[in-house]
This record gives structure tokens, C-alpha cells and sequence, in this order.
């Protein structure tokens, strides 16, 4: 595949808004980036009223995927699965599955988008579970990965190890990293460090030939200690809310004391290029894409609330991905890990065999 | 007990900083509370001379405890517990245990305070685990009570369940809340809800008889959903550090921002009053002091960074649990629980006999 061709599938139906989002995103990141080619998934007539509305229903930089049904952001994964065969976010895997498009990207519901690409194209070679991973703005002014985030929530050693190299690949083909700093989520001082399943993977991540830099805790990702940071998708997910909750409480009060009478707000006038500075270094919508790992495709999630800006971030995240071949790090990652766990034994049978030998 | 006689013992080694934190916030303290009186654990003559330093030697409020030894931050458990008997921890618990003392305080090493307060202590009837529990300000300008916070990793729904006995006792005892609303810390949305504990314990707090409010997510602890929440302590303690991080991260870009050229000095001297009102509200030292619940006495642990404002906080904390009676508090839940466990069963007896009676 040629760089001069990266082509990427929209479910244009999903998120909270929908067309006017998705649709505007992609015609203005084709724009930007000539080389790119979008497949538009869902309603086919709804579409064509969104591009003639916004003036850019000329043909050369899209094509449309015609999907009859929409999985809406409430559906029950089943629902979405097996009852919506002919779905806008369905349409969209297929069409990487079919090797029509090198991408494929949604804004809605992520339980059923994860279930959907999942079912459409299938876990890669020495993957057991596929894992959600995103990356949160750090003070370093660059970015932490972090998986999972609420596929997995009872995960083994093992699953743990695989979101490690999975993570991994993601930061080398994303930022260019190539070897990343790999950190393992656990709790510090306080009375019992990490239980069982954390302490057997950080064995495991000991010996995997990965970058690994220890155990990490909650307050290392935004200090930026480690490129990747691994843990189950419980905590994940959780950790990664609390943040977003605490983000919007910090500048919802933030706002309302630049509002309380007319001296704060003539200061807010005078600091509002300081307080712009600022928002756009924490601004999230930067980091808008979650991909969806492990999958034989390469699969993005925008947040359902993303704006045309922020679903343009995923799509960039998406266009990254393929232009850095993600897909062909992870496998090899995986490869290399698996020849390193082989060599290991050998060297273990060699050596068993030797003591033997000589105890004889 | 009378609220004319509140008796606070105070590892004064603990923290950080030590004896000019931990007697300076006592001092102060007795000047805002002169029903309070202190039993300042340590080094006696290392105490004297802060006290004279200070010019506040006049015994009327304080007594000194003389202890020979000093937990050191990086101590492990082991050697808190069993090597340094004579510790100032240790003193301090001792003092609540022999009833000389109501509540007892340190800013020091968290496993070492909760592994000496847990041995000297002992838990109370029908706490199979104490419990570590803080308060994070939230967006109705109050605060969300959250445990366990790092003193248990491994839980069943059994102790999810009686933290949220411990944490609903807290919250009325600290804010005078009568049934506080109880909500179980889950994923959301995501591909699966919740592990196996957190779904058997939703079901043991709807019968608990505690104002269950269901399943809450990450962003509900600054949105202020619930006033109490509940999740095993590996998830606490990441969610507690991550939320510290961010806000570390924000409020060290906000200052590097403001310092970027004369311009922005300028600005940021015009929203000073702004910009202090601002972190006046979201500063968590008024919330410093995390309760170790469950225990035979009331015990607090300070931040071990925490200076002579917040300290001061963690005693305010302390002061108020004794005040309003938490271990009575505790106590009767746990009993009010017990009996509508035990009726339930009655009836189910009952009901099952009837049908058996009527079937034969």
C-alpha cells in the first residue's frame, strides 16, 4: 500500500451528532490531506443532502457505503450485533474486511463498536482480547497511551502482557517512538503494593524484551513518566472518567469566577490570551481517537461528543496508523516476543540437560 | 464523653516536615478550640523545643507523650510493627486505646499508621477489613466521600459492602448528613459492565437498607453525584493519584502560562483576585485528613506533604468525628444491618414454610 493512497472508512452515523460532524470532519481533512480517500457509511441520502448542503458533493475524494440501519448510542451489544446486520458501523468494518478501506472509524456506542469490529474482522495472530488505548496529554507537553479502557474488566498476567506490546506498537506507529517506556499501573506506599495479577505481570513484562520501566501510579500519567501505561479495563475506565470530570469541574469553576461581576470580568478579557494558551495545551479534543487494538484492522473510536475538530484529530490518528503501518508493528512485536520466550526456554533445556549431563 | 473535653493524640514525628507542622497546627488549633487538648507523641525534648520556639510552652493545653523511636517514611510495615515498639505512631494509638486520648492522628507512612492503629486497635465487631476514606471537593460546592483508597486490593462484595456501612457513618458524622446517598463505583457504557464483585455487590447494597443510589462512574465523584463511593482499594488509590496528577499538571501549566512575558504578568495580576478565589475553591487542603475506618478508636491520617493550614484540617476532621460520635455511628449501622439481614431471612423462612405447608 502506497502512502499516496490511505483510505478510511466513516460510520457517519454514529455520535452524538452525526452527519454534520462526521461528514464536514472528513471533507475538510481531505482538503488537508489529498491523499486521503473516505468511504461514507450509512444513509445514502441523508449523505448526499449533507455534502450538497456543504457544497462538496463532487466525488473525487469520497465514495458512499450504503447502511440502512443506525445503532443508536442506548442499543443493547446484542442488538447491535445480530439484529442490525446491515448497520452503518457494520457496513464500515466490512469495507476493511474487504480490503476497501485501510481504516475504519465510529463515534458511537463503543460497547457495540468494539463487538462489531471484533465479529467483522477478528483478533490478530497471539491476541486474545482486543483492548481500547488513548492517549492523555501529560506535563512533559507530549502524550501517555493507556489501555485498557473498559473492554477487559477481569484480565489475566498474560492479557496484561498483550496490551503491553500492543500499546507499544500503537506509540511507535502514532509518535514515532521506537522503543517506548512501558509502565505497569499499580498503587504505591499504601499497605499491600498491587495484587496477584500485577505482580505476576510485571514478571511477565521483566522478561518480554519490551521497554518495561517498572510500576507506575495514578499520578504518572500526567507526569509523563512512561510512554504506555498498561492495567485492566476497569481501572481503566474509571481513572480515565474521573480525569475527564475533574477536567470539566476545574473549568466550569474556572468560568464562572471570570463571570462573577464586571472586575472579574474585565480581568478575564485581559487574561483571555493566557487562558486560551492555556485551554488549547489541555485541550482533550488534541487527543480525540481511541483505537480498538488487536484487531486484524485498524479500528479508531471517536468520542461520541466530538465536534468537527475533534473528530478530525481521529481521523488523524487513523491516517497515522495506517501511513506507519501499525498493524505490521504489532505483529511483528508479537513475533519477536515469542521467539524471545522460545529462545529463553531453549536456553532453560540447554542448560537443565548440561546440569543433568554432568550430574550423571 | 462531653463536647467540653475533646482529646486529640498526635504523632508529632510524622510527615514530611514533622514537629513544626504537626505542633504548630495543634497550637493553633487549641487557640480556635479551647475544649480541645493534646497529647503531642514524640520526642520529648525535641517537642519542648518547638513549644518554647514557638513561645507556647504553658501546659494547659497539651501533654507530652515521650517516645523514643520514629517511623520513617520508607520503612516497610514489617519493621514499623514489630522492630520499633516505642514509635510516636504507636504512642499515639496506644493513647487511644488506653483511653487517655479520643482520636489519634499522623502525617507519616500510611501502611505503617494503619498496620500499628489496626494491631493496637483491633477492628470493630463485624468489620472484617478497615478502610481508608478521603474527600474530594466537588461541583455543588461540597465534597464526595470515597473509599477504600489503597488499605485493601483484593475485595469481595462482603467488604464492598461494609465499607459502604463505614463510609455512610463517616458522612454523617463529618457533615451531618442522616442517610447519605451510597453509590458503587463501575464502568459504564463500555463492552462489559462491571466485574463479578462490583455486580454481587449491587445486589447486597440494595438490600442493605443504606440509601443505595446504584452504580456510579468515574466522572460522577466531581459531579457530585452521591455523597458516598465505594470501590475496592487498588481502584481508589489509582483514581485518588491520577485526579492529584491532573490537577498538579493543570495548575503548574496555568502558573508557567501567567509567566510568559511581561504581558501575561500583567494580565495575571489583574485576575489575581480571580485566580485566587478560584484556587481557593478547589484547594484540597481543606479536605486533608483521610479516616481509617472500621477500627476500635478514631484514627486520621494528614497528607504527608500537608503544611500547618492543612494539618490543622486533618484535626478539624478528627475533632468532628469525636464530636458527632462515628464509632456509635458505625456501631449501630452495622447492627441496624445485621437485623434487617436477620429478618429477611425470617420472612424468606417464613414464606418458604408457608408454601411448603400449603403444597402438603
Amino acid at each position: 500500500m502506497s502512502i499516496s493512497n490511505i483510505r478510511i472508512a466513516i460510520d457517519c452515523m454514529g455520535g452524538d451528532v452525526g452527519l454534520p460532524v462526521t461528514v464536514a470532519a472528513a471533507y475538510q481533512f481531505a482538503q488537508r490531506y489529498p491523499d486521503t480517500r473516505f468511504l461514507l457509511a450509512g444513509d445514502a441520502s441523508a449523505i448526499q443532502s449533507q455534502l450538497a448542503h456543504m457544497g462538496c458533493a463532487q466525488a473525487d475524494w469520497y465514495q458512499i457505503l450504503p447502511a440502512s440501519e443506525v445503532v443508536l448510542m442506548d442499543d443493547p451489544v446484542e442488538v447491535a450485533l445480530r439484529r442490525k446486520k446491515d448497520s452503518s458501523m457494520r457496513v464500515a468494518a466490512q469495507a476493511v474486511k474487504d480490503g476497501l478501506a485501510d481504516a475504519c472509524i465510529s463515534a458511537g456506542n463503543t460497547g457495540a463498536w468494539m463487538a462489531i469490529s471484533r465479529y467483522v474482522l477478528k483478533t490478530l495472530d497471539g491476541i486474545d482480547r482486543p483492548a481500547i488505548a488513548t492517549s492523555i496529554p501529560n506535563q512533559k507537553g507530549g502524550a501517555t497511551t493507556m489501555l485498557d479502557l473498559g473492554a477487559n474488566v477481569d484480565c489475566t498476567a498474560q492479557h496484561l502482557l498483550q496490551f503491553a506490546i500492543m500499546g507499544s506498537a500503537l506509540v511507535s506507529a502514532l509518535y514515532g517512538r521506537p522503543r517506548p517506556t512501558v509502565g505497569l499501573l499499580n498503587i504505591g506506599e499504601e499497605v499491600i503494593k498491587g495484587n496477584e495479577v500485577v505482580k505476576q505481570t510485571a514478571e511477565l513484562l521483566r522478561n518480554s524484551g519490551l521497554n518495561f520501566y517498572g510500576n507506575v501510579e495514578g499520578d504518572d500519567i500526567c507526569k509523563g513518566t512512561v510512554d504506555v501505561i498498561v492495567c485492566d479495563g476497569f481501572v481503566g475506565n474509571v481513572v480515565l472518567k474521573s480525569m475527564e470530570g475533574l477536567a470539566r469541574m476545574v473549568s466550569a469553576m474556572m468560568r464562572a469566577e471570570f463571570k462573577r461581576g464586571p472586575l472579574s470580568m474585565f480581568a478575564g478579557l485581559l487574561a483571555s490570551p493566557v487562558l486560551n494558551r492555556f485551554r488549547g495545551k489541555v485541550d482533550n479534543r488534541r487527543y480525540n481517537g481511541a483505537a480498538l487494538l488487536g484487531l486484524r484492522g485498524i479500528v479508531i473510536k471517536s468520542h461520541g461528543s466530538a465536534d468537527v475538530y475533534a473528530f478530525g484529530c481521529a481521523l488523524q490518528r487513523a491516517r497515522e496508523a495506517v501511513h506507519n503501518r501499525l498493524l505490521d508493528g504489532t505483529t511483528t512485536a508479537i513475533h519477536d516476543l515469542r521467539r524471545s520466550l522460545q529462545e529463553a526456554e531453549a536456553l532453560q533445556r540447554a542448560t537443565s540437560s548440561d546440569i543433568s549431563g554432568r550430574a550423571a
